[in-house]
């Protein structure tokens, strides 16, 4: 499990920004890419990494902003182009079905594979399956916005088949049973229980992934506990009022609800171009002081998000 | 006048071509720039290039596929943001008008000045003020496409005030008349004619930019006598019949067609990512056996459209 940074730049394009587009890369859990948000020039940016548009099957819009859907037209039709056959679903506020549909069919374009939309109109649990739960809710910006929050699956734990071994428990079906963590009788009589048998259970993942916004109170049920949480930082530490009349935070309104919500590390992105190099950097150290744990992303950045070792 | 290249791909971006744009630079005759075709990540291109955004007051569209429009919406939205405040025109066929219009309401985005929209309903000329005129005609393509041809207006021989005075003509409102080619009679009696004190006139140049086209008969009518022909090159010499299939023209085609309407430069783009580094030298060098002035241009070129010194 990686986050790939696609487009770390707010409102529009920059030289070494791009519009916003985060990628999470499941690729040893699920062997698919999962978009946050599409901002124009995704593609290319695609281009430029090693992810490959097939694998992408789905795609969370936080808002309908043009720096957060632009690029999905193209993204969707180059998809197909290369070869994408398989089904993708495109989760979102009301209106981004529209706007895809008439793109497409303004353009004449046909696609290989079919769109499922999955527009929000309620909040909580959009989506889930046996390895993992996405849950939404709003956000507070200028207009209806929302934060994802994905939640792996715990991994049970592996069977120790050595030491089964060792207690000269015979393989075959009952093998099943005992990684289930039940109770089996054994020709011989012995009565064993499988939890005995079974490595510690791996907790899964939390990763947290934001759309524009100000500070409010939805953003910790999202937040809390997330090994990762990708927050806007916009603005910074002194700008608290412009960051509050333009619907944005600041770095350090971030870092307090990294901190209160404990995440494992916090990455700030939608980084304003007027924030070059040594001054994206400040935004970093002002952001470190209430919540240490954090890093500006850049364009290209690949962040890993490991099991948690507690 | 100078012709800039943005995209010079075909169908979907590439690592070295981005998908098609290409800008008509007439800041020394009025501080403009016209745009043909927005593809995806033209904003991009532009910034990596000395454009200014609020300079395009023009932008012609011709055709809806994707890889021609997907970038109008972002470009406009930068224009705004980054202070342009004149109007702009677009000219297209129908259906552009829909897709600006949905792209920019479904984004809640409001620009600081004025889009006009100019679909077009019938072909020949579609705009003229006193230094241009600009013709359209149906090209051949899987969908409703235009090229268009660029007319400069012919400069006026300059008043030769040096003969002026040395034949004693004082200077005052006659030389306005003398200008405009008329004839005065002068206070002491002489009557003078302004065509004898008017340096040679100089000849407009002429730019032909195409969409996407199979070889057809309209080409002519846009490209007869141009001094640039900007022209798809899709497909090489061996591939007429999948050029045709698919809508689109070979290098030779372009060729045939640059020779026999005597233009001064063939410009050959929207060509495929197959042909890469010394492959599309080979378009190139097989378009340069039927028409020896032929360029296939790459992103970021400028190609300068000097006065023909004919
Ligand atoms: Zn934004
Ligand atoms: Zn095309």
């Amino acid at each position: 499990m990686q986050l790939e940074f696609l487009g770390t730049g707010a409102g529009v394009p920059g030289k070494f920004r791009n519009v916003s587009s985060t990628a999470l890369k499941l690729l040893d859990e699920c062997n698919s890419v999962w978009l946050f948000d599409v901002g124009e020039g995704t593609q290319q940016q695609i281009l430029r990494s090693n992810l490959k548009p097939r694998k992408i099957n789905k795609i969370f819009i936080t808002h309908l902003h043009g720096d957060h859907i632009f690029g999905l037209p193209g993204l969707l039709s180059s998809r197909s182009f290369q070869g994408g056959n398989t089904p993708l679903t495109i989760y979102g506020p009301k209106g981004i079905k529209d706007f895809v549909q008439i793109s497409l069919r303004v353009s004449q374009t046909k696609l290989s594979y079919r769109i499922n939309y999955a527009e929000i109109d309620s909040t909580g649990l959009i989506y889930q399956d046996d390895k993992f739960s996405v849950y939404t809710e709003k956000l507070d910006h200028q207009i209806e916005c929302f934060g994802y929050r994905v939640v792996e699956s715990d991994h049970p734990g592996e069977l120790l088949v050595d030491k089964l071994m060792a207690d000269n428990v015979p393989s075959g079906p009952i093998y099943g049973k005992l990684k289930d963590g039940l109770t089996v009788e054994l020709e011989d009589g012995r009565v064993i229980n499988g939890k005995d048998y079974l490595g510690s259970a791996q907790k899964g993942r939390i990763v947290a992934v934001f759309g524009d916004t100000r500070a409010n109170d939805n953003s910790y049920k999202l937040a809390k506990n997330a090994d990762a949480l990708v927050h806007e930082s916009t603005f910074s530490k002194d700008e608290a009022k412009l960051a509050r009349n333009y619907y944005h935070s600041t770095c350090v309104q971030a870092a307090q609800l990294a901190q209160k919500a404990e995440v494992g590390k916090l990455l700030l992105t939608h980084i304003s171009a007027r924030y070059t190099g040594n001054m994206a950097k400040r935004l970093e150290n002002q952001a470190r002081k209430i919540f240490n744990n954090t890093k500006v992303v850049k364009d290209f950045d690949v962040v890993d998000i490991p099991f948690n070792k507690k």
